[in-house]
């Protein structure tokens, strides 16, 4: 019998190596970083421009963007405020992993910066399977999406650190479920910090962005133990 | 220097060895078969639905639903009328292959339907990358996706034989640069059958389904060469 899985466990501990090393580094540099993980669309850049537009005069803020192709994100990240944006380009692949981020690191001054959004590729499925370092996941649904995501992405949904539900403006025009949504998520991932937002009408955004400032002050603290 | 490409190679010649097989299968039954691929949420279930309700009484319609997790959308093809619908759950993998259409075949009566749709998983990258053996493919696009798509995930929108837009009337409440993504569409992919339409409220439907008539009814005669 041919015994394959260990090559896949390979890889994984080799990605889980590499993400430990880019957390490392990010502590040691006092950077609290995110990673922005959603189906195409949904809304991950928007959510971007409007964390750089509201905390710009609080915090200084990079972006790494992971693209099959284009700078189109990074372009918006940097028109928006950004200090300093990155693209990577996967080249086909469907998501980012470790060693890519670690690749793109170089690229920033991280003494300039206390926060990093790293924008995964738009995919509900393959990057929740790669940890990348940051300290935190937050999952970007939508509501023209449709409520059954949970239920249909279940891996995604246990694995993050926070919900935002952006597009909160179409809730008039398209069926969505509230209850139903809720009701799946908290079977996979119970009392997940959610926020409610539109990034269009900047309606549930202040919340959010009081979330990621007061986050990024814990991290500079020094921890008493 | 190790080499590498040979087994991705074996991977991809398998896949495509087993979907010419799925292909002749088909033709022999007279079955003619469409692959949906979207992001999750585009309408890839809604369309199906909505395929389904307007040709139930010129055609016999079969749906093979793969989805990482649940039977929601075999459930719903159900309810449409679907005369059979079979669920694939991936267990995590991020695609269908033509080999879990092999295997979800049999469940399948060829002898008794005319039109096999089947439904990807929800990705707009992976899914792209696997032929199924089917007679076209179909990218369902949406509105609230935004127009920057195929500049994007220009893999899919290179290889697909149609594409549908949905969630048409989402356009007042949504922006939504129409020109931009027409120039994208046809860089990429120039001439590219496209159908603009409404599952929610029909709009642009009936031109869709005319299309999908049409297909079946030129799979039915036979060639004159």
């Amino acid at each position: 019998m041919t015994k394959r899985i260990p090559v896949v466990e390979k890889i994984m501990s080799a990605n889980d190596r590499v993400a430990a090393e880019n957390r490392a580094h990010l502590d040691a540099a006092c950077v609290y970083s995110l990673n922005f993980m959603a189906s195409p669309g949904a809304g991950k850049t928007s959510l971007v421009e409007r964390t750089i537009q509201g905390l710009q005069d609080r915090l200084r803020l990079a972006v790494i963007n992971g693209d099959i192709a284009t700078s189109l994100d990074a372009d918006r990240a940097d028109a928006a405020g950004a200090v300093k944006s990155v693209q990577i380009n996967t080249g086909g692949n469907c998501h980012l992993d470790a060693i890519m981020l670690q690749d793109a690191m170089p690229q920033l001054t991280l003494g300039e910066i206390d926060l990093l959004i790293v924008e995964n590729v738009g995919n509900l499925i393959c990057p929740s399977n790669f940890q990348l370092g940051t300290h935190k996941s937050v999952l970007v649904a939508s509501i023209p999406e449709g409520a059954d995501k949970p239920y249909k992405y279940p891996g995604i949904y246990r694995g993050v650190d926070v919900l935002v539900i952006n597009k909160i403006d179409l809730l008039p025009y398209v069926p969505f479920d509230m209850d139903y949504f809720r009701r799946g998520v908290e079977a996979l991932n119970p009392g997940l910090e959610t926020f409610a937002l539109s990034c269009k009408t900047g309606e549930g955004v202040n919340a959010w962005l009081d979330w990621v400032a007061n986050e990024v002050e814990a991290e500079r603290q020094p921890s008493v133990w």
